[in-house]
């Protein structure tokens, strides 16, 4: 792909576009604005801009669409696919201060914001009014709905209920051309023309720059119970996963830590209820949620009952509050523990759930190959299980080059053979384009190639990203 | 567009790919295939062809896009927005040979079947095993799954579980330049490339055959009750319908029935239960499932008690099986019962449910500018409102031209007003596609219109339709 540079006649039009101060050039800015929580990945952008409507935007990609600027939206920086890296430079378009949440529609259940709002911002206003939405990114914290949106990000909650797609009734979307449009109705049904609502969410900003979102919200459910089950294998662990289901329960969560994520999270996470005997290799954490009490009680002891066919140590069911967020806050926080504790590289594999035995046992078959240990954790109720390679012995050379990549397609190809894929909720990004042709036929990929051609016609959005 | 007509050399190739009793020609057959239940619409094909595998269907597909051959997939005919009429002749592409149900996962909740298979085959068959599939359109005896893929078909249950959209996580197919991709993954959570899969759902046959469907199951809920609440007036059961939710409350089923409806359907279904005394103008058919009964007895009083604030009559709540079935039955063939009882356009609008009192008072309002009467029933729940303008003293000269647009083009302009669409759960097909102008933006028409060229770059599949 070819761009050309800002100059400053550029820059002085986008200074008058969006005002001088929301145009940052200097050092440590472009730094800032570089990286994001993707390994240890930095790529300057050549300014940073901040607009504030959708108009603005629109003149801006006019702009850089006519001087073949390359432009990457940006939200809070918290993903791990390097969606939000400008690689060529350009524009670093930063979402930030489309902070607003706009309406919250409790007759209809709806809300529209801007892509600006943070993720738990959010839950917590319309928890105020009753209501809920429940995709929860463990960045829910810091992270954008904007970026959830790009992503199709997920979090615990969405085994039961859906991931960020499920939510998405319809966007405003300012195009490459510089159109402003909307993609669909505020409707919770809708068979009216192509789906592009649903092919905007998950495109990684490559298609257009989101600027309203209209998510459908849900009753807040009153109660909810959480337990802890403790095994003595990782595949005893995985097994019992489905088997919840297959029983009739669907829980809402149903995380599994591997060993090694729980030792390095609870160097972080100071944890008094939490403890690691010798033989204990993995943990179901499993939260049931709804409006009855007494049936989540039942539900719990019948769940409970089902583990115990394994070889578990003793259940904690959690009998606080506090106690359920402290159990929260270590699962949340394993993504920075182990990146604190070790160099390594995040794979967001998933597959169907029953066959996360395979998975497990398949990666570990594979560290044994190549000589790396990986630890596993995540989301095992949907069948999506972050895997961070950890680099231990490994040299540099096999680390950044074709070894460790050779390693990833072996852990892919297993996900494609077992009908699974090679992200859950991360996205492609810059970091998983290389292996798009492992689940994807050669004119699948073409057709999307197609697609973005339809939106973008110069490539100027986000490029280098998804398809390479 | 322009097309060739189908040679005597051409039916010999297609013969020699799927066997010369699979491809029908006679008056009769042409007259069957050319007709679905959209109106009295009839294009006859110039031949059909049954298919067996993708194989065959890719070898057909690459032979009519050399030829310039429209080709119109089928599936039982039971469309109501004339998706399957073959409007520029060609190939009528009946998809029935495809009737299998190639496994149900009960390990991963999730089952591989063809398109052909009915969707009451496929519910009673995962209903064996202790499963669910919820998305059930009122002709849910007769359609096809891949019908349902189509137009991305609802029904009652929707309300509580999501439409065919939300239940498909793969599909395989042939597109139509002869390829045979898989559009995803077999996995709850996808965030790998664009969603080329809930692309293809709703896409109506326009970019591909779809061949293998790959959905997701839930655990059958135990147990459902099901009440009927007369209301005085329309506008208060509009009105009552949004009550419901924000209560907190999200029943299995919320339907909608206009008086008119209930008496033609009743001259048509022998009904012992439900009266129809002159006071009474509409009611509310609401159904709640669960896993706990005394659970669902409470939700159904609590909902009972809200519905008291409003000029109720007698509720009646279903005390057994079978009055239940006598229910559902009434409802499900209101829409035969208007159609036979008189001449009718059927339109499938949908709003956010909360504007369903501004929808039907407006309605009625158009109707009363335009001189027809009009009966709307259906999907409360999700504000999908299937409203039947009725031709009574209109004149042929009014009802078949510019007059009737007209009216309809007003009740479409007053959705989208509302948040709403022109299609919840039909589709746009043949008959909406000249109001698609009132929804989307030119740029929007466009960039679907340019995603039909890359996956169809001749145009042969499905022509005619969506977009004219």
């Amino acid at each position: 792909m070819s761009f050309n540079k800002i100059t400053p006649a550029i820059i002085k039009q986008i200074q008058k576009i969006v005002g001088e101060s929301y145009v940052l050039y200097d050092n440590e800015n472009l730094l800032n604005y570089g990286h994001d929580e993707t390994e240890d990945f930095v790529y300057k952008p050549e300014i940073v801009v901040k607009p504030n409507t959708a108009k603005e935007i629109s003149e801006i990609l006019i702009l850089a669409n006519n001087e073949l600027i390359p432009v990457t939206p940006r939200g809070a920086g918290t993903g791990l696919s390097g969606g939000a890296l400008p690689i060529y430079g350009g524009i670093s378009l930063s979402m930030e201060r489309f902070n607003q949440i706009l309406e919250i529609d409790e007759r209809n259940l709806q809300a529209t914001v801007e892509p600006g709002v943070i993720n738990e911002v959010f839950q917590n206003e319309v928890k105020k009014v009753g209501l809920f939405y429940p995709p929860d990114p463990a960045s829910k914290g810091s992270c954008f709905l904007g970026g959830n949106v790009a992503e199709s990000s997920g979090g615990p909650k969405c085994v039961k209920y859906g991931t960020t797609k499920d939510y998405i009734l319809n966007l405003e979307v300012v195009l490459p051309t510089g159109e402003i449009i909307y993609t669909g109705a505020n409707t919770l049904k809708n068979s009216t023309g192509y789906n592009i609502t649903q092919l905007m969410v998950g495109s990684e900003g490559t298609l257009g720059i989101v600027t309203k979102i209209i998510v459908r919200l849900l009753p807040n459910p009153k109660y909810n119970l959480l337990m802890l089950v403790p095994f003595r294998s990782l595949d005893e662990a995985a097994t019992a996963v489905s088997d919840v289901f297959r029983a009739g329960f669907i829980p809402s969560a149903l995380e599994l830590m591997e060993r090694d994520a729980l030792v390095w999270v609870s160097r972080f996470v100071e944890s008094k209820t939490v403890k690691l005997p010798d033989d204990i290799h993995a943990h179901l954490l499993i939260e049931v949620d709804g409006n009855d009490l007494d049936v989540l009680m039942r539900e719990m002891e019948a769940i409970a009952e089902l583990m115990t066919k394994y070889n578990v140590d003793d259940i904690l069911f959690a009998d606080s509050e506090a106690q359920k967020e402290e159990l929260w806050k270590l699962r949340r926080r394993i993504n920075e523990a182990v990146k604190s504790n070790a160099v390594s590289k995040e794979q967001d594999t998933v597959v169907p759930r029953a066959e996360l035995p395979k998975l497990v046992r398949g990666v570990k078959d594979i560290g044994a190959k190549y000589n790396f240990k990986s630890v596993g954790y995540g989301h095992a109720g949907d069948g999506n299980l972050h895997i961070r390679i950890i680099k231990g012995d490994l040299t540099n050379e096999q680390w950044n080059g074709q070894y460790i990549k050779d390693a990833i397609a072996e852990i892919f190809i297993l996900c494609k053979k077992l009908g699974g894929t090679i992200s859950g909720e991360h996205g492609v990004g810059l970091i998983q384009q290389e292996y798009m042709g492992i689940v994807f036929a050669q004119k699948a990929l073409e057709l999307q190639k197609g697609i973005k051609k339809t939106f973008d016609p110069n490539g100027i959005l986000n490029p280098g990203k998804m398809f390479g």
